[in-house]
């Protein structure tokens, strides 16, 4: 079963205006659909960023698949090795810099990846899962993602989640989010306002749920020393606190002091993180995310080494759609040593979806989808209305500190910033 | 695709009297052949050890199976765990000693697994390595695998290998097998003679093979004061040494001073062992063997765990016929960073294979077998014969400083011996 072309597809989608510890969402989600074609007649879906440095090289590697048999993962990734040259990206956004030349390699790899599994679930009438390994869990939970934000984008009307921007806002939608998906865990994104307002929202989060479990997740906006704080304030009240300080030496110096375990999807985000994360006892939990680990084999082997090295697992996300949820879902559970609730922006972006059916929690878990292969497909007309979105909306890259200066002229970046 | 029975026959057959650390072969090798059935009419085939307490594991794990489906390793793996209840076994032949409960799980469950890949593949009509993320080579290089050994067994004929007592011997039988088969890297089995004596073996092998990448493998008879010695006698001479040492603290102290990398199959055994290894420096190659790693799945972890942590990787072999030969073949196909030729202990058991048509080494390598699955099909006259002489030899348990005993009473087992 070959591969016989490959279309990317790169989209756009509406994003509420939520705050991080770099400014803030532009109006547009930049997004990219990769459908793998095949000459058994089969087309696998991928879903990954959509930047334009990273489109670029999803573009540059998808000719060189053409011929491959979609189960040649080694040689795939082969492929888009030598295809992308030595080529190392970044992470325009701002939140994790440079990448490493492997690492970007895994980037480019992972929507192709994806997609042959797609297919060979759907050749097999099998869910992908199956081929992960089988599920250990029938659903997967996620957490419910609370965001400081704006009542709407500047200028434009609010929008249906309206602001949060101390404790009783967070709540609020915290209330919002559980009610409407049933979510049992509830995370965070702080590194917004000053560290005791965050802690303040975490206690009334605490409050007003006293049985779900909580994060807080400054992404890394803190001083090793105002993580300590920070860490020893909540100790008994988060399961984790994520991302507290930049680096590994940074992680390490808050984990020497910390009751609570940390987790990250800023330090430890590439392979050849692993080894100096794990010698420093930088981090307690990673956040994997298959669109940077590389797809979803390589995410096991990540699941694997975690395991092996007593550090517990968790799941990143990104604003995505239904695609990337999907194959979030099945290699989820297909992961016995998945310890927490996985992460999800879905609830912000999911109008936009560009399925036939959105993917829709229950009890705050996603059941596992048991169609073949991802179990999702394709709706061509919202996938156009995308791609000419994408085409309208004039940004071609991520820049949530560009996009506050627009509003706030005197914003800084800066790292840490309390 | 659903199991609906297992068969697990016990087999024997003859082996020459190999000398080791602890011992010498007695005069049958016992393994175990699992063929685990469908209800799709196809057969996939393991093959694991034989040692009474295993197969006794085995058999008590395999009607645990019916009923699950072939793809389902998370749920084969949960009811192999389930049906031991927390055992533990041991190494019996005295080399590795006693297991944990997660690394007995992970030896019972290893044929399993083997034959559930060989079902996936031939269902698929694909060779295993494809199914494994595909061919990074078309054949695997293997090494010869010289052993001191006697003419023959006490009181039976000499056999066709002759006596391996010196270094002439040693390179006579390196002459043997590179001939017979083009091996074109060479391993010594030492720990038998003082250390000087091996020393000159692999100087006498230098000179004969002065291409051969070499090894020698003492399996922990030495102190780290000894080993270290070696090391610094044999820089420059071999590619790795092989466990000079015993423990994870032994092979430390001698990595700690070697200018030759350090590689383990003793040490090292099971995924609870990486990060106490890691973190010592202990090792420096690490012999994967998919028997006691789990299978092919977990082996493929376990190459992504040394990758991730700059640790090498090669292969172990025990004595084994041709069933474990093509799995370990496929696997190691499959395997992008596998650094060295793999060990196997084929030649000098191949003549009582239980496959339709032995495997066949090409310029010392093992063309991966095209066929689906593993590509190999089961002789069943000659399992009938094997099986037939496990009930005739009368051994259960590999036992090989009891059998040198009965030659030479005297003999003791000591580690380090020097």
């Amino acid at each position: 079963m070959r591969i016989t072309d490959v279309v990317v597809t790169p989209i756009a989608f509406p994003d509420p205006p939520l705050l991080n510890s770099v400014g803030v969402h532009e109006p547009w989600v930049l997004r990219t659909v990769v459908e793998v074609r095949t000459d058994a007649g089969l087309t696998g879906l991928g879903e990954t960023y959509g930047d334009i440095g990273h489109l670029n090289r999803v573009r540059a590697a998808a000719p060189a698949l053409t011929g491959l048999d979609v189960h040649d993962l080694n040689g795939i990734r082969a492929r888009v090795s030598t295809a992308l040259g030595g080529q190392a990206g970044s992470d325009r956004h701002g939140l994790t810099g440079q990448l490493t030349v492997e690492s970007t390699v895994d980037r480019v790899f992972s929507p192709f990846e994806v997609a042959t599994w797609d297919i060979r679930g759907k050749a097999l009438d099998r869910p992908v899962v199956d081929l992960l390994g089988g599920a250990v869990r029938d659903a997967v939970p996620y957490s419910a993602y609370l965001f400081y934000k704006w009542a709407g984008h500047p200028g434009a009307e609010p929008d249906e989640w309206g602001a949060a921007l101390d404790a009783d806002g967070v709540v609020a939608q915290a209330r919002e989010l559980t009610g409407r998906h049933g979510f049992r865990s509830i995370k965070l994104k702080g590194g917004v306002l000053p560290p005791d307002e965050e802690v303040a929202a975490i206690r009334a989060l605490r409050e007003a749920f006293p049985d779900h479990p909580l994060r807080l997740d400054p992404n890394a906006a803190w001083s090793p020393t105002t993580g300590l704080k920070v860490a020893h304030e909540l100790d008994g009240v988060l399961e984790y606190l994520e991302d507290p300080s930049p680096e590994i030496e940074g992680m390490a110096e808050v984990a020497a002091g910390s009751p609570l375990p940390l987790a990250t999807n800023m330090c430890t985000i590439a392979f050849e993180h692993l080894a100096p994360s794990v010698a420093a006892g930088a981090v307690q939990v990673v956040l994997s995310d298959h669109h940077y680990w590389g797809g979803l084999a390589r995410s096991k082997e990540l699941a694997a080494i975690c395991r092996t090295f007593g550090v517990g697992l968790s799941m990143h996300s990104n604003s995505h759609l239904g695609i990337s949820l999907a194959a979030m879902t099945h290699l989820a559970a297909a992961t016995p040593n998945l310890d927490y609730a996985c992460d999800t922006h879905y609830p912000w972006n999911s109008a936009w979806d560009v399925l036939t059916e959105p993917l829709s929690f229950v009890d705050g878990a996603l059941p596992v989808p048991t169609g073949p292969g991802l179990g999702v497909e394709l709706d061509r007309d919202k996938l156009a209305a995308r791609a000419e979105d994408y085409r309208r909306c004039g940004i071609v890259q991520r820049d949530d500190t560009g996009y506050m200066r627009t509003i706030d002229p005197g914003y800084e970046r800066r790292r840490p910033r309390w």
